[in-house]
């Protein structure tokens, strides 16, 4: 939903309803003959060049090393480390919220954007434009402290069911870029997740699904206030955006948060352009990654034809940039750690 | 200056260009038999609090055991880990950098608050306030891209000198504080330094000085943009603050950048009252520890009766939380790395 008023505040109207994806080239395919660091990916370029990337940059005095202080490797979240449709999961998790929370507020059922929601009227909802996404966000992502709404996305993480998996959400994981987080890890990177989504939306799962603890997850954020109340401190979530990380804010809270260049980045959508940018312009071992969605059987495929245009300049943008597009189809043994 | 802007946000008037510092109630002595980890820490009580609670929290099976995870240590820096007389090292930075502009800016002579840094004259200074506080800091760290303001905080830090110690201003960190920040990391812990200050101030120096890398400093920002300008991607600093990091504030940039309670934390003023707070009041293994500055001779001794009012809260509170209070003449074998 953070995600949601992001974008939104960039133009679009709750595309983040609907959707997200990204694409480019192919590259060929070659044998490998080193062991397999990586086993659901297939073998070929895509899984060698991501290997030969990591043997230059730990190769002590070759003209590619990168000081372990320096090996900074950043991943977009949805639609990079697990699925984004049939919408962003945070979407599924605010819409569920809202059902949740109607009986309380029986003014919703003839207030919009929640009458929409709760009518399940997108048309209605997109009408809303981004005031009704920012009231709806509030609504239920604010006006609690961060204890309880850790608990509130735990809860929903613990009973929701993906509409055509109708597994947790966050099985929806992509098992080959858990094992290249994992094995960019154990190559001494440090890994980190950037995304637009909601930076408390992630950290209650990101540590036992990606290896990525609380620390390393930058992400949307709303204005918050410390309390002391008996005695007890809290945090309370006030129901106002404090910082957008995506697109141009993805390099932003990269410097903002970590502070070093990384030299490794992964994104699969328009909103992970200018990461990728940020990472690879400059001197020294770099490395882009784009995933390109290819995959209606295993997963989804979804392209640039998109009603709502943004996911045209990545794409486009990595060829020429020189970073690697991962086909899923092709490049992927295994999409989903249930399907292994 | 960041310092002084959050600071002036809450009341004060140019405060730092003078005070900070707190204090607290002793502790009595008694003989270590381990081997000693802390050396520039006298044998006693302070020190055994400290390596008695590392010892419980990292014993597996005891009753205060904390999973290395959870292992999070925060540090404020001015006062905490470096001195802070006769004023902010920031401050003095910040005056530095208007004498050095104010060739390319012949207007400051007659400008305040630029002509009162000009002349040295602070009472004019004070009388500028707020406004003028931040219109100083803005003009002296925004308008520039961030590897060039690293670049200038760099070369001030190189050819600097401390007032009194004629030295530059990084020899004035406390050497026993370097030797816990090491010593809570031989023990599984992550150290933070969250402080008032300006994070793009800290990080330039943290990782050699402190053994702190920049994604673990948390500071006060200002509003940043990224750009892409002739293919080259750079970060533009904005004239506008972004967080405040200091009092109330420091728990929020803990959530916001750490995403964890932390189970250790030190500070020395009022700024940091709510970072213990926060860390201390909740179930299992804590620890506050604030530092009392009672060493005219070897650093400087300053004291609750300040001018500015405030410098009283947290050294009143440290006994009634049961914070260790370090007392800095009596617990400091040596002070500064150049007196060893």
């Amino acid at each position: 939903m953070f995600a949601v008023v992001g974008r939104l505040s960039r133009g679009g109207l709750l595309i983040a309803l609907l959707v997200a994806g990204l694409f480019g080239s192919g590259s060929s395919r070659a044998q490998s003959t080193a062991p397999d660091p990586l086993p659901s990916w297939n073998d070929g370029l895509t899984m060698k060049s991501i290997t030969d990337f990591v043997a230059r940059a730990t190769t002590q005095g070759g003209t590619d090393f990168v000081s372990s202080a320096e090996r900074i490797a950043t991943f977009d979240n949805d639609g990079t480390l697990w699925s984004e449709q049939p919408m962003y999961f945070q979407m599924a998790f605010a819409l569920d919220r809202v059902k949740t929370l109607a009986p309380q507020h029986p003014q919703w059922k003839s207030t919009q954007p929640f009458k929409a929601v709760l009518e399940g009227d997108l048309k209605a909802l997109m009408a809303a434009g981004e005031k009704g996404a920012v009231e709806l966000t509030m609504a239920i992502h604010a006006g609690m402290t961060t204890d309880e709404f850790e608990g509130i996305v735990k809860a929903w993480l613990a009973s929701a069911r993906h509409p055509r998996f109708q597994r947790p959400y966050t099985d929806l994981v992509f098992q080959p870029m858990i094992e290249l987080l994992a094995y960019l890890r154990a190559n001494g990177f440090k890994t980190y997740i950037v995304s637009g989504g909601g930076t408390e939306f992630m950290r209650p799962w990101t540590e036992n699904v990606c290896g990525i603890p609380p620390e390393q997850v930058v992400g949307l954020s709303i204005v918050e206030q410390y309390q002391l109340k008996d005695d007890k401190p809290r945090i309370m979530r006030l129901p106002s955006i404090d910082f957008i990380d995506d697109g141009p804010g993805k390099p932003v809270g990269i410097h903002k948060f970590i502070g070093r260049r990384p030299v490794f980045a992964a994104g699969n959508s328009d909103g992970d352009l200018q990461m990728p940018q940020w990472t690879t312009l400059t001197a020294g071992a770099r490395f882009g990654l784009i995933v390109h969605h290819t995959d209606a059987e295993r997963e989804y495929a979804y392209d640039r034809q998109s009603a709502f245009g943004r996911l045209d300049k990545a794409p486009d943008e990595a060829p020429k940039r020189g970073w690697l597009t991962v086909d899923v189809k092709r490049d992927w043994k295994v999409i989903y750690p249930f399907q292994k």
